[in-house]
């Protein structure tokens, strides 16, 4: 088959790789509906990560299940599976709390992009559908794999509840589900910051009620203007660089929340400063696989639509040009069909 | 009368003031039963604050009411109370979110180690009690004024559930009242991290488990052993330095909470270890007020006895002898009798 890889920066090659095979009893092979590229993935393109040799690239997948290891007791062969960028048993502690991307087994998902894919632990980390789901629904159960599970982490680590003013900093397709997570959770107030025409009428789409465009010291100034000068309840934090970071903790109100999703960058944060904040700070990997039942049922009910974060659709071996748009911002997410 | 001030780095002088009066017409004056010295006040004293100038100390206070302004409703002369060291209207939407100690009008007591004390925004600072306290209550209640409400703040920051494992670090009073917190809403497991043999002493008649004299790396490898490898559910760091910290992320669980409590001197928090440590965390200064009926319902019913921490008692005029003996370590926390 071929797959994606990476050689350095913007060095993305579709190249002739070896089938993936059950390696461990515990394995399943899938065959891909659709694979996609995630904004973490723009960091080692843009050279901000380091790359130490030729790397398979790709964490976001749905398929169909083709084979699976002898101590594989759920899933079945024939079955469409969902899973997470992270593996997990979903058997040990960690996991019994909700922290599968953390489990003591974990393993970080890298060979996606690509027909076919070898997925660890396949019990604990694939959910089934029941049915065969119709294709026009496979963008959004896509995005449940990472990108919405990501903001739906995001909107939960910002304990965003009922009635809730909500802020969310990155317009990014992370940032803009962690909008339309914050919907389903009852916020009444969602503030999108961005300056990009095509995603604020997304973010409205999926429930943004006021846009800021402004950043840095006037975001923030302009987010304690529309919240009685307090700040916000729950503020989402979809970037990742020190900016933004900072942006999103200044921007909620002492004893507010502030999540944080994407790897931070170069991040710093000044303990006096935070303190004094008097903010609630939770983030890291998203524990997707734990909100991936009640995600894939949304989709399923025709509840939610997060496949609309896909504008722009590619035959997987124009993976390279799919890198290059998002780089270059022409589109928010690309899908890509093997 | 005479108060206590600050010169420089190890300078304390107890020396003439002014006796306050009332400035605005939402101020009380209380004459103090007690005051006492805050393990913060050795930050300025080891010359690890700057001091700009002469400047009055102290911001633990209990005693009885004097004085009134115009404008103070509930608070009544002749009243025993018990206030924070964060003034409050407690009306204000943050303090409604039972964030007092960051209230819109909030000052920071300053002038407390002195027999008589201006209190701003009395009705929303101060908690009468309905009769004069016995004597031998003095110093519970002076407790619940900071330290103990502090280390009530950082079990609650820090999530501490019936059954949970708690990890705490630094033994100093607010340290040991956090033992005491832990126990109080349940803990089933309390790690006390601590060298000195009378401060273990203390945290295990307060609660603690288990002790653990190791810091660092080796104290945090002595967590993990403590904890099946995974790390406690909740740590409560009472220190406020780098390493103090980073020991406390280190000792949570994924997903496990972390909670800070006194003013972190010098600590810088690296985005990405905090993002794959996976915890949450919270801090700030501790909203005393929210706690303040609760904990001295348990003080006044007999059911903690937290004065405990003051294992040195001296006239207010011998104030500089308490500080030498807590810069020393000889000495939990100073009692001072005015």
């Amino acid at each position: 088959m071929q797959g994606t890889m990476i050689y350095g920066p913007r060095d993305i090659r579709f190249e002739d790789r070896p089938e993936p095979t059950i390696t461990k009893p515990t394995d399943a092979i899938i065959r891909l509906s659709a694979t996609c590229i995630c904004g973490s993935d723009l960091w080692p393109y843009r050279g901000l990560q380091p790359i130490a040799q030729p790397t398979p690239m790709g964490h976001e997948y749905c398929g169909t299940v083709e084979e699976v290891g002898r101590d594989v007791r759920y899933i079945k062969p024939g079955q469409f599976v969902v899973g997470s960028f992270a593996t997990s048993d979903n058997t040990c502690v960690i996991c019994k709390d909700g922290y599968q991307s953390s489990c003591v087994h974990r393993e970080f998902m890298s060979t996606a992009q690509a027909p076919l894919l070898r997925v660890p632990l396949a019990d604990g980390t694939l959910v089934a559908t029941s049915d065969l789901p119709p294709k026009e629904m496979i963008p959004s159960l896509l995005a449940t794999s990472d990108v919405l599970g990501t903001g739906w982490f995001a909107a939960d680590a910002a304990n965003v509840k009922p009635g809730a003013t909500v802020a969310v900093v990155g317009d990014g397709a992370v940032g803009l589900l962690g909008v339309l997570s914050a919907k389903q959770m009852g916020a009444k107030r969602i503030i999108a910051m961005s300056r990009h025409a095509s995603r604020q009428k997304l973010a409205r789409e999926f429930g943004a009620t006021d846009i800021v465009t402004e950043r840095g010291d006037d975001g923030v100034a302009r987010i304690k203007e529309l919240t009685d000068g307090i700040g916000a309840n729950s503020v989402l934090e979809c970037v990742g660089t020190q900016e933004s970071m900072m942006q999103a903790i200044r921007s909620a109100r002492p004893g507010g929340f502030v999540s944080y999703v994407g790897v931070p960058h170069g991040v710093s944060l000044d303990g006096e400063q935070l303190f004094f904040a008097h903010v609630h700070l939770h983030g890291g990997p998203a524990p997707v696989r734990r909100y991936l039942p009640k995600l894939i049922k949304l989709v399923l009910d025709g509840k939610i639509n997060p496949g609309k974060v896909f504008d722009l659709t590619l035959p997987l071996d124009q993976v390279a040009e799919g890198y290059r748009a998002m780089d270059e911002r022409r589109a928010i997410k690309t899908l890509l069909q093997p």
